[in-house]
């Protein structure tokens, strides 16, 4: 029997790259990339691309939200913020509404090409200034989509909303996952800086689950 | 006291206009306008900007939401599925998930610069088809701002929701909304048709409200 269509949203770090391994294991696999203006976009999409063709996945869409930067509101978005070294309990580099709008973008698509699951790869603990990155949220998002859509047949899932981020990790190494090929620097487009939130907390979950980043960074990993 | 900051939603037809009235009884009004590839695009931002400048609205954001017509799957934004005639159950004109991402970018806006209440012109009756102009949705959409936003304190406000759109055309008409500015063809963008859905409906709409329709429209009104 043919497999089902599930579309995941990627944008080319190691959790979303952990999704796609994760959803390949039961379904035939759609991606959706948005940027939203922040600032290694650029690099972000090529993360994307090369994950993509790493697995062989032709159905892409790639959407530009560009509202997100003229609303601003985040050091991700709007080059007036800086990129803090730290996280805070409400993180500069938080994108107001972000995921409802990638969210939103992947139903519209859903409806049109009949998936019926849409897996993201948010994780709580990773994004604890982040309330569209809670369990709370996801439920909330499918109730909407329960009365949003025609069929309301369309369900998110984020099968790592509850693990650490060193679990992920583990789980795409063992699925295989090309990690190689993961960007999830907030600040450079080179190199990965290691010092920015998105840099240490990738860094630190590698550190935990006793694995080699193989990306190259610009200080000591 | 200053009044409180409040975005309508605004395509440039007359519910919208009618809400824009309405909002500005008791809020300063900031404008939301979208494109969404819809085939009157032009024609309507054109209308939105004459009401903006009538009410003498400065604070207004234009955003492309060019996925929804990269997705495809409606007449309004497909040009290979014609436009009906006639209003079915499942409309073709349906755009999957659209008032969804309207509404998520509404509120990413509304983070940002404080509004707490987001209006929008939905009216039930008016697009039995659509799945997003019910009053659940709404509901839902409310229940995902409070978890998926950092104060949770916005929330969205359809006035008209169950209201005949003939009785949101006497309002508009009592409240002075310019209405003869406003555009509600999907198929014209220089005089109205007359004939496709949203034309009709407008039409029926003025005859029973007992009101004449300002705007020109091809055929006999």
């Amino acid at each position: 029997m043919k497999r089902k269509l599930a579309i995941v949203l990627a944008s080319g770090g190691i959790d979303s790259c952990a999704t796609i391994a994760y959803a390949l294991q039961d379904y035939r696999v759609a991606l959706l990339h948005v940027n939203y203006g922040q600032r290694t976009e650029k690099r972000e999409l090529k993360a994307f691309n090369a994950i993509a063709d790493f697995y062989g996945i032709k159905d892409r869409l790639v959407v530009d939200l560009i509202h997100l930067r003229l609303i601003g509101g985040s050091s991700l978005t709007d080059k007036v913020i800086p990129i803090p070294e730290e996280d805070t309990y409400k993180p500069s580099t938080y994108v107001p509404f972000r995921n409802a709008n990638l969210l939103a973008c992947a139903v519209s698509w859903a409806e049109v090409i009949g998936a019926e699951k849409i897996f993201y790869g948010a994780i709580t603990q990773d994004a604890p200034g982040y309330p569209d990155c809670r369990k709370e949220f996801v439920r909330a998002f499918n109730d909407l989509i329960k009365v949003g859509t025609q069929k309301g047949n369309i369900e998110i899932i984020a099968p790592f909303i509850d693990w650490k981020k060193s679990d992920v990790i583990k789980k795409a190494v063992e699925l295989g996952a090309p990690i190689h090929l993961t960007w999830s620097c907030y600040k450079n487009e080179d190199i990965a800086c290691g010092k920015c939130p998105s840099c240490k907390r990738r860094l630190d979950a590698f550190r935990e689950a006793g694995i080699e980043d193989p990306i190259p960074y610009e200080c000591a990993k």
